[in-house]
Formats: structure tokens, C-alpha cells, sequence
């Protein structure tokens, strides 16, 4: 009764995107047909584009509008650093952060038992052998503090051992963090690699 | 430097969504890429057909795909019972329940001298008209139980003050509500309204 099936469908739909459920899908949706002119059909123009356009570039698997993506290919970059992401949000995350100035390599995922994803779900051979043919002095596991992504960090460190430097970001209390509000491993982490003021 | 503008323009307008901030409308972009056919496609299909086809009731204020209503136009609905709501959503919720059989009037928001939004900015004039032109018996006030929602109730039983049986939803404890978690306007009015077991 959410005022006929077209709607009922677009609320569906939506409710089915991460993060959305289908309280926020609704409010979303009658935000949506409210701002017709406004939201609604940008957002329809936005997604057409998008559905076009967005591809994932064949070097390191973030998603852009070009098959070799504007980090692969620009030239202010350096190319000797390797950043092991699992996620393109991940990789977002990083140059959020304006920090790094080497490449990436997503590798789309963790290993998991569980969910039987093999090295070979991942790119894993893929950046087994960029590690080979290009000229890689570090690669940089920025893979999550998880189960999963550690594992995933310590086959990757199998794979590559005497190859390549290879480093991983540090384990400590976050920036602004609180101490009462984090977990026994952090903290005992943070304690462990504790550093001279 | 997410991947292109494209992408980068429509996350900023899911991010626009209300629900949505721009780490969720991130994920859901990655995830609308990742699955174009299969979730990117239907959602602009399923935003562009409401785009063409949704519109306000002319009578309550609904939003569906007629000019009338489904719920205005359904002759299996009591007529003489008119349910007052704040938003479209808040009617949903009420039909979601499944326990009124009557009809509605949205008022479309909520007097506030703050955002200065006065009788007339709602459909209060409509309400008040259809309660002296249809055959009404009942006007239930379902508005929210905040400031704004009871200044607008008083203000709407003024207004049809000696017309109409007027009702309101009761306030009590929450199905599945614990005391301890219950703030004391709440407390106090459920203990108000006891009922004998």
C-alpha cells in the first residue's frame, strides 16, 4: 500500500543497498519523488553516466572511467611503492588521507575459508607478478586489522618473502581515540610498539 | 580522485540522500558498479517510471501513482474516520500496522514558529474543510508525539473544536519496551493512562 508497485519496487530496490534498510529507503525514496526536479533526476542522469562510463582499471583494479585508472597512469606518482589494498574503498580511504605517493593493487577481497575465496578469487597473482616485472623496491599491506585481512596479509608475505621489501601500516591507538573505549588488542598492540617522545 | 568525476558526482548526490552520509554513499556506488546489471540497471529503470508516475493524491496527500489514491478511492475503507499524520511516511507506518480502516489527511509537517511554518504552509485548511464537507464522525490525531507534533494537535482541535469526535494515539510503554530505557514524560504518562488487567 506505499502508494503503488512503482514505488514499492524503487523502495526495494534501494532497501537492498548497503547501509540502507527499508526505513532509510523509504525516507530516501520520498526524499527522492519530494525533489523530483532536484534529486531525483540527477541522480537518475548521475547513474546512467556511471553504468557507461565506470570501469575497472586493468593495473590495479580501482574503478574509474578509463581502463588504466588516473592513478596508474599519472606520471607525478612513484612507481616503486606498492600499496596492497582489499577494497577500491579502501584505496579511496588511503588518498583520502593524501599520504601515499606510490601505486596500489586491489585485491578485491580477503582470503577466506569460510567463504571458500581462494589466492586465486583475488589478484593476488596478479601482484605476485607485478612484484616480478616491475620495478617494485616496497610493498605496503594496508589490508585490515581483521581475521581475515591478516591472514590474507600473512600469504601475501609467503608469496612474496625475499622479493621485495615489505612493510604494513602500523597497529596502534587512532587519533583521537580513546583508551577506555578501545579493545585489549590495541592497546596492548600500541604498548608493544611504543615510541620515544 | 575517486575514480573519475562521474563517480565522484554521484556519490555526492546519494550522499544527499537523507540516511546517507558520504561514507555509506560510497559503498553503495562501489556496490551499484560492481553489480551494474543486476543492481545499477533496475534502479535507474525503477527511479526514471517514478519520476513519470508518482504524484500526491489530490484528496490526502499520499503519494502513489493516481491522482486519487489507493486508500481514497478503496470502497472497502470506513469513510466517516479521518487519521491526521504529519508526513506521507508516518501514513505508511500506520497502514504497515494494518489497523486502521479508515482514511487519511496528511498534513505534510508540523507548525514551528522556529521554521516558520504556519496553518496555511500545511494542509490544515483542507483537513478542516473536508471535516465540514465529507461525512466525518472521528478525526484521529496520529501526529508525533514531539513539541511541534502536539503544538500542531492542539492547534488542529482548536480549529475543529465542537465539530467532530476527536482522538488521539495513546502514550504508554512501547511494545517490547523496557522501563530502565523509557524516559519519564513516557513513564508518567503510561502510568497515567493505566489500565485495569
Amino acid at each position: 500500500m506505499n502508494g503503488g508497485t512503482d514505488i514499492d519496487r524503487l523502495i526495494d530496490l534501494m532497501s537492498k543497498l548497503p547501509g540502507l534498510g527499508p526505513r532509510s529507503a523509504r525516507r530516501a525514496v520520498l526524499h527522492l519523488v519530494r525533489k523530483r526536479a532536484l534529486a531525483l533526476q540527477p541522480l537518475v542522469q548521475a547513474m546512467t553516466t556511471v553504468a557507461e562510463t565506470a570501469r575497472e582499471c586493468l593495473t590495479c583494479g580501482n574503478i574509474g572511467v578509463t581502463s588504466i585508472c588516473d592513478i596508474c597512469t599519472d606520471p607525478q606518482r612513484v612507481t616503486g611503492e606498492l600499496c596492497v589494498v582489499e577494497d577500491v574503498s579502501d584505496l579511496w580511504a588511503m588518498e583520502r588521507a593524501a599520504v601515499f605517493k606510490g601505486q596500489y593493487q586491489v585485491l578485491g577481497g580477503t582470503l577466506s575459508a569460510l567463504d571458500a575465496i581462494g589466492p586465486e578469487d583475488l589478484h593476488i597473482p596478479r601482484l605476485v607478478d607485478r612484484v616480478r616485472t616491475e620495478e617494485i623496491s616496497e610493498v605496503i599491506l594496508a589490508l585490515n586489522a581483521t581475521i581475515d585481512g591478516q591472514t590474507t596479509a600473512h600469504y601475501i608475505a609467503d608469496q612474496l618473502d625475499g622479493q621485495v621489501r615489505l612493510t604494513s601500516l602500523a597497529r596502534g591507538v587512532p587519533i583521537g581515540g580513546e583508551l577506555d573505549y578501545l579493545d585489549e588488542g590495541t592497546i596492548s598492540a600500541a604498548l608493544r610498539a611504543r615510541s620515544t617522545l
